[in-house]
């Protein structure tokens, strides 16, 4: 189906229990009226972004605009990713953050390097939350991804869940294939433009990270980390049940 | 390595034979200047992008700028992909063509489709030569990818090789793992923004693509794009040899 085909999908973080009406801000209300042509009575999808989904009812969207919630479900998390990323060259960030989002990853954790600080990047925090958004919407996921404030790499290494596989990508590692198996918490460590330094590969494989390589050709950071995901994502869906045919 | 220390890498489409000196480019010639800070005398790689890969000399830099070919060898393709892509939205293009190229991609077709046509975008095709050389650079690669113009759908199907194995990616297909074996020449159809219509989608059944899923998420179609090429990519490290590790 087409976008425009499908009913409208709204980030409302504070969405209530059946029954409720929520308020619409500025962004939702002109995304409703302008861009789905939404009328009053019209149904539409809304999620928190923390796994609430509920089917809606629009109201009174020439004045300020609501959402009565008509019934609600909980999508749980089956499995969650985690990309510690270095910094890319110039704007790259930007569309690495719609892209991620996109493809489901739930933490996107910039990291300060030896060879590469995220510096003034850091200053556009409140943009890629608006990313975050509108990728939520066009995917039509239940969860958005959580953008965090930049961390020197030893401290975000140290804030991973114990249970969380971890692999670290660097052309010298094993195929993802025969790197090992998919794991419900997992997180990749991408290195900033200039690489990781000697240290910080020494700090992560002591933390238990794997070497994998994500393609034949170097790959500039944002394309690294994007190219894992992508493989993630095909991963969860391959172990989706009912999607296997012969 | 950081790249600032691998040897310059140029992209020199006039590459002779050993012996020959080759003029470099303004863009070359700046390229090892001042980025790569080279000096008369210092060694790089260059490619002419169709395979052919050079160590040369460098030589003349305060001047004109030449390479002179020390030796050539040849790098055959030994796989390659082609992208059928409808238009995506805006100036998502840009980088789509710069993360193809990086991942190896071999042909990036952009195709008409009935609900959206590549229109003014098409005056772009100069923009994405020069970015598959940058890209090309980046990721060290002996092929450069081939940005062709425009076609109608059906005349892009009509111009695939036999042998090409085909893949539509659509949310309804099965999980790439589940989709098949890998072949030397692939090919994935990638609808426009609004999708592609019934019509398009029997026209390519019947033509032998096969449905496939590349995330639980609808993803936009420069994303979808890049998923189906990240997973290409690490399909051919995974059956490289000498790359798997226990």
């Amino acid at each position: 189906l087409p976008a425009d085909a499908l009913p409208a999908f709204l980030h409302l973080p504070s969405l209530g229990a059946a029954g409720a009406a929520v308020p619409l801000g500025p962004d939702d209300l002109h995304y409703v009226r302008r861009v789905c042509r939404g009328r009053d009575g019209d149904l539409a999808t809304a999620t928190d972004g923390a796994g609430k989904v509920a089917e809606v009812r629009l109201e009174d969207l020439r004045g300020a605009g609501r959402a009565v919630v008509l019934r609600v479900e909980e999508r749980p998390l089956r499995r969650a990713a985690t990309v510690l990323c270095g910094a890319p060259e110039g704007e790259r960030a930007d569309w690495l953050v719609e892209k991620l989002a996109e493809l489901g990853i739930a933490v996107f954790q910039p990291v300060d390097c030896a060879r590469g600080g995220w510096g003034r990047a850091a200053g556009r925090l409140e943009r890629w939350q608006r990313l975050t958004v509108a990728a939520l919407r066009q995917s039509r996921q239940a969860h958005r991804m959580e953008v965090r404030a930049p961390l020197p790499l030893a401290a975000a290494v140290a804030a991973l869940d114990p249970a969380t596989a971890r692999w670290l990508a660097e052309p010298t590692g094993a195929p993802p294939a025969a790197a090992g198996q998919d794991a419900p918490l997992e997180v990749v460590a991408i290195g900033p433009a200039g690489g990781f330094n000697a240290a910080e590969r020494d700090l992560m494989t002591a933390a238990g990270f794997t070497l994998i390589s994500l393609s034949d050709n170097r790959l500039r950071t944002e394309t690294a980390a994007l190219a894992w995901a992508a493989g993630w994502a095909a991963r969860g869906l391959a172990r989706a049940p009912g999607v296997s045919r012969s």
